[in-house]
């Protein structure tokens, strides 16, 4: 078994750009397998996913982790300070895309489980899903090996998700929900006509332009607890009319929704449309909504895991995890059906960027955290 | 000379689509001077136009006539009936592009003035400008003439353009003034962002919603006694943001007002501008705009040129034309300055269309209105 750093660059040397396998997930049950782990691939419609336990099926304690090796593409690899696939260390970081989102992450909480699997209790296990897909649509990722599990009689009573959610000192910030997130497509239609006889046609552009004001200037609400004021932003307009003389028939928006737990896709989507039917009886014209939901708010409350996880933090380095529900989603919203969720991982300032890259050190230091948050557990 | 007909057929097959000379004024040149009237061609920047006058130079009563023999194109010629520069007479109509705007009404009102000419008073001239640019950008067309007739100390006492201004029967409707014509080009700046951190961005689409519900909402006026109120038309609104998870930096919009003599291009720029700027501050974005003045509305008020032409009407059709100032815009603008101005001509509707065509019979009964106007004017 190779230390967590060496196998966070052998994972950064395999080249597993969504939708890619790229020998990311090949390697780690190479690896799981060779320490003892029952290792399935969970394909699914060409997504590859991979699950691994020690330790009984079933049993009282299950500790689960959850990651991804997909990557998102490098870009243009010239501008970036070394290649982005070498997975090379040097002046004390480790670079290249993956570093930080999140196959240090994996490597980490792999090295942890192989370390602390031959001191199991009998009613332990250890759970690990891995997959190909978070970063494309995840349609067929982490909720594959969720839905193979169950089928299975598969569980973890508790999971940690390895995505680097610290943001200047490693474990800095921990994740204890996220908030969700709401795409809609607004298309307006009216009726074509001369701008010199307005009165003819049935303009969709001030319809629009009332429900998009409307909309951005409503407050949703001002916070909870654990969550920040829920937000909306609509983030595009666009009619594609080059003719001055021209009212056009039709006129489209998209306006992007994060919203905490005071809301669900549900509630928000009967307020969007209850909007758009005012205006559409305001201006005469037809108001279309099209909405996708990519993610409900959920909360995992503090209690025993996110205490569970601090103290282990506060042991390893000295300082409690700050608890937030900030930033984007994250496969963390498909476990929380199944069981407490948190996410602990490295600093992450520079994923999805050129020059994606970590302290080499910490690669070492979160794997160590993770250990004790598994001896804690079965302790 | 031939009749107004066959030059109306004449016309329409040279192939005069703006900024082709075609050959049209060409062929007016040559009629025109051989029934004594004194030619220019006054060309500028390379568009053809045909300055002509018979009688002196400064006549105490000077009657002009304005047209123009640019048109626009045909589009596909398989979707016509006839081919558009045939000039063919069919069924009773003259069919081809240009048969309605305004080929036969140049055929008409050149027809007369030779009719006319020889039976001149001492005091007595007839100017005829006819511009190959009015369908263009037009800058170099009437304007052109206009510019030139000054230089060289010719002028009307009054004129009246040929386009085709009636609805439904012939001299239906003449118009007494047109209305202005602005149109604003609005770039609104802020800052972009992620849609997870609304408050770390400026979007900038918020900003222009409210600032289009805003215009459009408002009334600019209820109508004068000779015009319809003026309108407001949000044409389109762009932005061409592909990615729901970002907030875009820029948005744009476009709006054209059609102003009845309440306005000036320049109160309305004041007030679009007053609306711009309070946007700017309320949403701390920028806000550009940009704005052209096609037209400023102008009014001939009802008196002796429209009476004399109502006149001549009711006494050739049976009825009087109602006097109007609906529309787009046309060259009267420009004539405007200069002499009272109003427009008559043929039965309009298909216009611009396929199959443009008109009456065939009603381009010899134009002409009469014309040259009744002519005797009259000079009785
Ligand atoms: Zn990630
Ligand atoms: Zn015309």
């Amino acid at each position: 078994m190779p230390d967590a750093l060496t196998l966070a660059a052998d994972l950064i040397r395999c080249p597993s750009v969504t939708p890619e396998e790229g020998g990311a997930l090949v390697l780690l049950e190479r690896v799981l397998t060779a320490s003892g782990f029952a290792c399935t691939r969970v394909d699914r419609n060409g997504t590859p996913n991979l699950f691994a336990r020690i330790g009984p099926r079933g049993a009282a304690r299950s500790f689960g982790f959850n990651g991804h090796t997909d990557v998102v593409p490098p870009g243009d690899p010239a501008r970036w300070s070394a290649d982005p696939f070498s997975g090379e260390i040097r002046g004390g970081m480790l670079w290249g895309r993956g570093a930080a989102d999140m196959k240090s992450g994996v490597a980490a909480f792999v090295a942890a489980a192989v370390e602390v699997a031959p001191r199991l209790p009998a009613d332990g296990a250890i759970v690990l899903t891995v997959t190909g897909d978070e970063e494309g649509d995840a349609t067929d990722g982490t909720v594959a090996l969720l839905d193979w599990m169950e089928e299975q009689g598969e569980a973890m009573s508790v999971c940690l998700v390895g995505e680097p959610t610290s943001v200047e000192q490693l474990c800095d910030t921990m994740k204890i929900g996220r908030r969700g997130s709401l795409t809609a497509h607004v298309t307006v239609t009216g009726v074509q006509g001369h701008s010199a006889y307005p009165e003819r046609a049935r303009n969709p552009v001030p319809a629009l332009a009332r429900l998009v004001d409307r909309l951005s200037s409503h407050q949703l609400d001002e916070g909870t607890k654990h969550f920040g004021p829920s937000t909306l932003a609509v983030v595009t307009m666009d009619t594609g009319n080059p003719a001055s003389n021209v009212i056009p028939a039709e006129t489209r928006a998209t306006l992007n929704i994060r919203f905490n737990d005071l809301h669900t896709g549900a509630s928000l989507e009967a307020w969007l449309r209850e909007g758009a039917a005012k205006v559409a009886t305001e201006f005469e014209v037809s108001v279309e909504l099209t909405l996708r939901v990519s993610g409900e708010a959920f909360l995992t409350p503090p209690g025993l895991l996110s205490e569970l996880v601090s103290r282990a933090v506060e042991a390893e380095t000295g300082r409690r995890p700050a608890m937030s529900t900030t930033g984007g989603t994250s496969d963390a919203r498909f476990v929380k059906a199944h069981c407490p969720v948190v996410e602990l991982g490295l600093v992450g300032p520079t994923m999805h960027q050129v020059d994606e890259r970590v302290e080499a050190a910490q690669v070492g230091d979160l794997s160590r955290v993770y250990q004790r948050v598994l001896e804690d557990y079965f302790a």
